[in-house]
C-alpha cells in the first residue's frame, strides 16, 4: 500500500490441527490460518491484503499469541474497533480466536519489528494418554520417566547467542544466518487442566525452522538416559542437523507471547 | 459373579465428544464409554462382566477420574496388573486415558462406595474463543462480563444438605429422593493453559441428573446481574426445575475427583 496511515495489527491464536500452517501455501485450496485471515481481512476492507506474522508456525503447531500486521490507509483506520473484531471473529473459522487488535506506525512490521518470542513445549509421558490437553502434548507413550533436571541443566548450556545450525531443519539452513539468542530454556513439571505435563518454556530474540522442537527432542535424549546433559554442547558445535535429535511431533508446540517495543503497539480506538 | 472373590476397580479419564455418555445404552451402535471399557474387559478376561461406575456422566462430558467395578474371580486376581492396563489401553480408543488399576473386597461397588464426587465447570467469556482449552470450556460468546462474586457468595447459600430437585432434569426426578448434601461450590477464575476461565469447583456426597450444568447455568444469571444472589434460594426452595437457570453445555463439565473410605482401593499388584 503506497499511501499506508498505519498499519494494523491482529492479535489471535489458533489450534493448529485443522490447519498446513500459518503461512499461505502456493495451493489456495491447502488451508492455513494466514489464508484464513487474508480472506477475512479483504472482506472487511473490500481490498487485496498482504500480511506479515511474528511467527510462521509449522502444520499443527498452535498459538495464543500470534501477531499479523497489514499496512492501512487514513480511511481505514476511522473503521471502528469492535466492528473489525466482531466481523473477523465471525468470518473466521471457530478454532481461530481473535484476541487482540491494535494500530502501529504505517512502517510496522509484526515480523521484523518483534524483539522475542516465547514457545511452550508440552509433553505427557507414561502408558495414561492426556485427556483435556489431548492434541496440545506430544504423548511420550512408550518412554519411562524422564530425569528433568538434567534436561534443564543441559538447556542452560545452551542459553546465550550461538550458532543453532544443528536445531534448524537442514534444507532451511542454507543460504542463511543460522546464530540466535537462546534467552531462555527452562526445562519444568508443572500441573494443568488436571494434567502432569513436562513443559519446555522457550525464549529467543528470534527462531529458526524447527528450533524448539529440534531443542524438545535433543533435551528428551539427555532425560531418558541416552547422553548426558553436556552433550548438548557437542550438538551444537557441530552444526549440523544430523547431530540433534528428533523433530518433537508439532501438536506439542504453542506460540505463547511475542514481544514488541514498548509503545510500539497502541489499542486501535486510541487516537 | 457367584463366586467374586475381589473387585477390580479402573480408574480411567476421557473426552466426552465422541461418546453418547458414560452409560451403555440399548442400542449396541450407540458409542459409550462403559460400552468400549466392557468389551475391552471381556477381550481380556474372556467373559461377560457387568460394571458399576462411581459417576454416569452424561453426553460429551469428560472426566479426569472416573472409577468403574467389576467383581473378578481368585483366578483374575492372578493376573499381573501392568498387563491387564496395557492390554486395557491398547484395546480402548484414545481419547480414553487409563490412569490407574486396584483391587478392593468383593462388595466394592465403585458407585455405591464412594463417598463424594467432585466435578469442574470452566466457562470462557467473550469473543475471542478457546484455545487450548477448545471443547472442555462453554464458551459464553455474548455475555458481557460476569460478576464472579455475586455467583461465588450466591454459591454458598446452596451449601448444606437440601432437597435440590429444582437442579434436577425433570424426567429424571420423579420417584427418588432428590436430597442431596453440597459440600462445595467455589466459582473463581483462572488461569489453565494460557486461558482466563471461571471455574466452579463443585463436591457433593453425590450428584442428581445435570445438576452440575443447571447449578451453573444458575449462577450465570446471578453473575449477569438478571437476579440478586439470594434469588438462588428461591429457586431452591421451588422445588422445580423450571425456576432454575439454563442447563449449561456438556463440554464445560468434567469428573475430576471420586473420593472412598480409606483403604477400600489397594494397587492391584499390592498383596
Amino acid at each position: 500500500m503506497e499511501d499506508a496511515h498505519a498499519a494494523m495489527v491482529v492479535k489471535l491464536g489458533y489450534r493448529g490441527e485443522a490447519y498446513a500452517g500459518f503461512a499461505e501455501q502456493k495451493d489456495p485450496a491447502i488451508r492455513t490460518v494466514a489464508g484464513e485471515l487474508r480472506r477475512a481481512l479483504e472482506l472487511i476492507l473490500r481490498r487485496e491484503v498482504t500480511l506479515a506474522c511474528a511467527g510462521r508456525t509449522d502444520a499443527g503447531v498452535h498459538a495464543l499469541a500470534q501477531y499479523v500486521s497489514l499496512p492501512v490507509s487514513a480511511g481505514e483506520c476511522a473503521l471502528e474497533g469492535r466492528r473489525i473484531i466482531h466481523a473477523l471473529s465471525g468470518i473466521t473459522p471457530d478454532d481461530i480466536s481473535i484476541r487482540g487488535l491494535f494500530r502501529a506506525d504505517a512502517s510496522f512490521s509484526a515480523r521484523f519489528d518483534a524483539l522475542r518470542r516465547r514457545y511452550r513445549y508440552r509433553i505427557v509421558l507414561g502408558e495414561a494418554g492426556p485427556v483435556l490437553m489431548r492434541g496440545s502434548v506430544w504423548w511420550l507413550k512408550s518412554v519411562g520417566e524422564l530425569d528433568v533436571q538434567a534436561m534443564h541443566r543441559a538447556a542452560q548450556l545452551l542459553l546465550g547467542e550461538h550458532d543453532f545450525k544443528s536445531f534448524c531443519k537442514a534444507s532451511s539452513a542454507e543460504g542463511i544466518s543460522t546464530m540466535r539468542c537462546l534467552e531462555q530454556l527452562d526445562v519444568t513439571r508443572i500441573e494443568e487442566a488436571g494434567e502432569e505435563l513436562i513443559a519446555f518454556d522457550v525464549g529467543a530474540n528470534a527462531f529458526l525452522h524447527n528450533m524448539v522442537r529440534t531443542l524438545a527432542g535433543t533435551l528428551v535424549e539427555v532425560g531418558r538416559g541416552a547422553h548426558e546433559p553436556a552433550w548438548v554442547l557437542r550438538v551444537l558445535e557441530a552444526r549440523d542437523r544430523r547431530a540433534a535429535g528428533q523433530n518433537a511431533p508439532a501438536e506439542g508446540l504453542t506460540l505463547c507471547h511475542v514481544e514488541y517495543p514498548p509503545g510500539a503497539l497502541r489499542l486501535w480506538d486510541e487516537r
